[in-house]
């Protein structure tokens, strides 16, 4: 059982926070065998960060808040680890932004689902909250993938036109770039295929980010879209901060 | 559960044994709690190498094979993802050394060590191989450690000159360091505190670098010290790589 530090200002109390919430959901069921392992490797990259947002991954952030505010049908998609890791955050972000979240795992099984709907249900209770939580009964499927990781609903993931899908493996948003969708991604490894195939790539851990778009969303002042952002650039610049903290450690 | 690609050329091959092993692992009652997100944590580190044995890497590891080999008590401590990702590796380069191996886990408890010595006694049998193995009663504490992480036992670690601690925690690192030990350390992680505190850093993944010793021991050709062997260098020669993999991504 890990540990929570008492205090806030621990320099590791994050961290151990994000772990908690892991095996708390780990216990619920919520988890796919391959969670744990996945986690470790964003701690690495996020180490290689620093433990921090960069400059890059704050302007990302505000672009695809600035997408997800001016879409037609914004969805935010979850998977286990993202309700383990931020569930109330998310909750919080689809309730500001106004837009349904979409529950669309890997592993699909019947009591994975379960688990995962009765989280989020019941942070919506307590939280009071007024979110559509759709992925229970799909009804489409996403051209390109195969098995029940192609299910999602027509309603949601499918119609979509700006879907935010943090921590997504890369087949999947492959798939759902070719749809014709801008796909905004949350994604600490800058190397991997999710942030490369991504529109917008917020290379910063997962909690840090939708926080900062709750706040931005409440300051009101952060819907404006990124001048002249690119992408690549956004890649380029986690690379830089990457090899440079290497290279002042050495 | 991991499914391993039928094919050892598969590129993947190693990862998703490595993965099995763990799963394996954990079945059996070997692993803690941390030990799937520690390992995911190297993952990332050895992607950032390219999954492959650096010179540097090969370096420190004949370094500490030579150290090894003329060791007046060499001991190799395990723990559990030791255990489960490399155990028979591991064995048979203790029979080779001639030398004890000790089973040494942070989160001790009766369930743990059982699965552990049983696994590895299995392996003892099934390899015909003749190493003893220590740890089921520790008669001797490593001083400046609290609780039961600092038992030991008195005829392994606790006497022993030169010491093959894979996948340690630098807590631990440091107080061995401290007993006047030569510390010889796997670590994928080279801004680890493991890493900065032993006196050789083989910054590998491990099966690969057991794999390398054993083979090393059977070609009789690498038991010789490295030319004055600094281990900064080593470490220093990681961050190079690492940064270089990255530029030539950007």
């Amino acid at each position: 059982m890990t540990e929570i530090a008492a205090d806030p200002s621990h320099p590791r109390y994050q961290s151990l926070l994000m772990r908690h919430r892991l095996e708390e959901a780990e216990k619920k069921g919520m988890l796919a065998g391959s969670a744990l392992i996945a986690h470790g490797r964003g701690e690495a990259f996020d180490y290689l960060l620093g433990e921090q947002t960069i400059p890059s991954a704050l302007r990302a952030t505000q672009q695809a808040l600035a997408l997800l505010s001016s879409a037609k049908r914004p969805v935010i998609s979850l998977n286990g680890n993202v309700v383990a890791l931020a569930g109330k955050e998310v909750l919080h972000l689809a309730h500001q932004l106004k837009c349904p979240v979409e529950i669309n795992i890997f592993y699909r099984t019947p009591e994975r689902m379960k688990a995962l709907l009765g989280h989020l249900n019941e942070i919506k209770l307590q939280e009071k909250l007024d979110v559509e939580i759709l992925g229970a009964e799909p009804d489409a499927r996403i051209p390109g993938l195969e098995g029940p990781r192609a299910n999602c609903t027509k309603q949601g993931i499918f119609e979509s036109d700006v879907l935010l899908v943090p921590l997504e493996d890369g087949d999947r948003c492959e798939a759902l770039v070719a749809m014709g969708k801008t796909v905004l991604v949350i994604d600490l490894n800058p190397l991997s295929r999710t942030a490369r195939m991504a529109s917008v790539t917020i290379i910063d851990e997962l909690s840090r980010v939708i926080t900062n778009m709750n706040e931005m969303l409440l300051s009101g002042a952060a819907t404006k879209p990124v001048e002249n952002y690119q992408n690549a650039q956004t890649i380029e610049e986690a690379f830089t901060h990457i090899a440079s903290f290497l290279s002042s450690e050495g």
